[in-house]
């Protein structure tokens, strides 16, 4: 058996989130990528991995991998897009680090990037559907929100919970992402204020649901052998302990059950034990609350709650800083924002931060963190697992 | 140093290249899947890699991963979409490889596909101009046909040739073309036919450039070792000696010389390295032919003609199935057709037959192919060499 290598974290930057009228795509893209060099003092790589969602139908660009790496000055080197949909930058993650893992490359930038701002509103609202069924669930009128209201009103008839309980979620993430100086919603709210907001699909409300915007965050990936030999210091290092991630049926009518993302639970028992580690060995999770009920079944699906009891852990306080599973350290989805295809790389940065103690939240002595990024309406799921050196 | 796994192809798959007015991407993919898993003899993969330039400009759907893999019925296994404008393919099938050498999955199929023909044909020349600088070129009103029209140009006047000369790459391509059963054109056509079609862009005529079409293609990839384990016959596998792919400005502005596919130049070199042989070893190139002027600078840039000599080669009928230099062996992207993500996973597929004496205009002898697959101008381009086991 042939053995195989390993990957660290040893770069990571990012671009404030926000719509950022006078930037362009490549414009945050390289900002984030440089920062990340630099975090990681390398001034070149051996390729790139672009995670991003829906570039053409947003600004009319494809070709992310050749636009980013060029621009940013990177040479002649091998560039792609990876997507999967919400997911794409989770997923590109996950493909640095197997180039890495593959032998064939020794330092790989890894950038997720989403400009939504560019299009009207109304198509945002329309390109994000994408992630959906085209032909078995839009073609029918449901929008991306629509089928994560009727996921939401399921789970509250389910299991006897309120607008309130769900609303905890937003007020969580809020309550951390102030204190972010990248997050797009930097105040904190309460729970009125999430009842008080506008109904987008009947139970969900605007303060549910994560913003539409801009912004990129990178991560620069190689192996030990290769940090020690660039000079990273080891304080800097980042083990990728775990990582998998599955897919599931695209559309909700095929789901065996709504209310169980089996996508998050089959990525996440691989990636437990990839790492070797179980739920209660996590210090912090980072994981995709586009819509709150996403946080709620997330919590579930990843065996940090019992089936039924995500919510639970809000309105019990634990999904704080100081709570038992603390979540959305930064701010999450809906106070820092959620650039789709950036999404996973911002979800990294974030946890590498925490395991290097330089968090504006801190977890106390945070060794270990699991960021995970949900595609479609949990078709496509990706769950990495990292570990302070 | 750690030693690296090795990469053999052991199914491929394809439907034909057309207009499918009938059948939706999920149709084309799933169909190329199958193909490929049946003729591998496996009925389940560890992972999916969906080669795929513009599904969302073109069929409003993105998250392909999910889509192909939940509609292949092939579990929650781990599926993303790569993309790298018209290379979507080509770069797929190095993801697919990648994996396999990472060490973390054993079995990955590869599908290239793009539905092209549900969109409007005036749309599908906008999505396609996604794969050139949307903001430097496009915006000014460069189409892509244009941007190959300037280097078509360009080389014809740097270098003396006709519209005859490079003419002659559309008339080999149709002559293999026409035996090809998956191509879109089956009809052998003369120099006249080309310089007699409307011009498109001058000096670029519609016989230049390859169709609006769909169609999808696919591989199955493991290691030698699984290969045994899975019971595949030896006849079938074929090594995956080299690759290698880079990228170059994604403008022609900001090209140090136009006639120079610099990426190509690149990714050759690494993946003649990789493999251990010269152009003069291999027995057969499967070009990006999007365009005439594409075929006579790729073969310049693979080192198999001099600089300002592709287009002699042709002259000289050296790129016939029975010249020193056989290209596009079932008909290349303006016969078979060019449905961009799946060019490069349909050049794969074609290699493979090739390689495995199961072509319809079989290079006799074949041993080692090589493909090659440029998304925009040049921008993204990368080089495959295959080698009979």
């Amino acid at each position: 058996m042939v053995e195989m290598r390993k990957a660290v974290i040893i770069g990571a930057g990012m671009t404030p989130v926000g719509e950022h009228w006078k930037l362009a795509l490549r414009d945050l893209a390289v900002e984030a990528l440089l920062n990340a060099m630099e975090d990681a003092g390398v001034d070149k790589v051996d390729s790139l991995y672009v995670g991003n969602m829906a570039s053409g139908s947003f600004v009319e660009q494809e070709n992310l991998g050749a636009l980013i790496a060029d621009w940013a000055g990177l040479g002649n080197i091998p560039a792609v897009k990876i997507e999967a949909a919400c997911a794409s930058g989770g997923a590109a993650v996950q493909e640095g680090v197997k180039a890495v893992l593959s032998g064939l490359e020794d330092v790989v930038a890894v950038v997720g990037v989403e400009k939504m701002t560019d299009a009207w509103p109304s198509d945002a609202t329309r390109y994000l559907a994408y992630a959906a069924d085209a032909e078995w669930e839009l073609f029918h009128g449901a929008s991306f929100v629509a089928l994560n209201a009727l996921i939401m009103r399921h789970y509250m008839k389910t299991y006897g919970y309120t607008e309130e309980d769900l609303a905890l979620f937003a007020v969580n993430a809020h309550a951390n992402g102030a204190k972010n100086p990248y997050a797009m919603f930097k105040k904190p709210i309460k729970v009125e204020t999430v009842l008080k907001s506008p109904y987008i699909a009947d139970p969900l409300k605007l303060f549910d649901a994560s913003p539409v915007c801009d912004g990129a965050a990178a991560v620069i990936i190689t192996t030990p052998e290769k940090a020690k030999e660039l000079g990273v210091p080891k304080e800097k290092w980042v083990e990728v302990a775990g990582m998998a991630r599955a897919i599931d049926t695209i559309n909700l009518a095929n789901r065996e059950d709504l209310l169980t993302l089996k996508a998050a639970k089959i990525a996440a028992e691989k990636a437990y034990k990839m790492a070797g580690v179980e739920p209660k060995d996590i210090d912090f999770f980072e994981v995709h609350d586009a819509f709150t009920i996403m946080a709620a079944l997330s919590l579930e699906a990843l065996g940090v709650a019992k089936k039924g009891e995500g919510a639970k852990l809000a309105r019990e306080g634990q999904i704080a800083i100081d709570g038992d599973y603390p979540i959305q350290t930064m701010g999450g989805l809906k106070s820092r924002g959620h650039p789709v295809g950036a999404t996973g790389v911002y979800q990294t940065v974030e946890a590498v931060l925490q395991l290097r103690g330089e968090a504006p939240n801190q977890v106390p002595d945070a060794e270990v963190g699991l960021t995970q990024n949900i595609g479609g309406t949990g078709s496509n799921i990706t769950v990495n697992i990292l570990r302070r050196v």
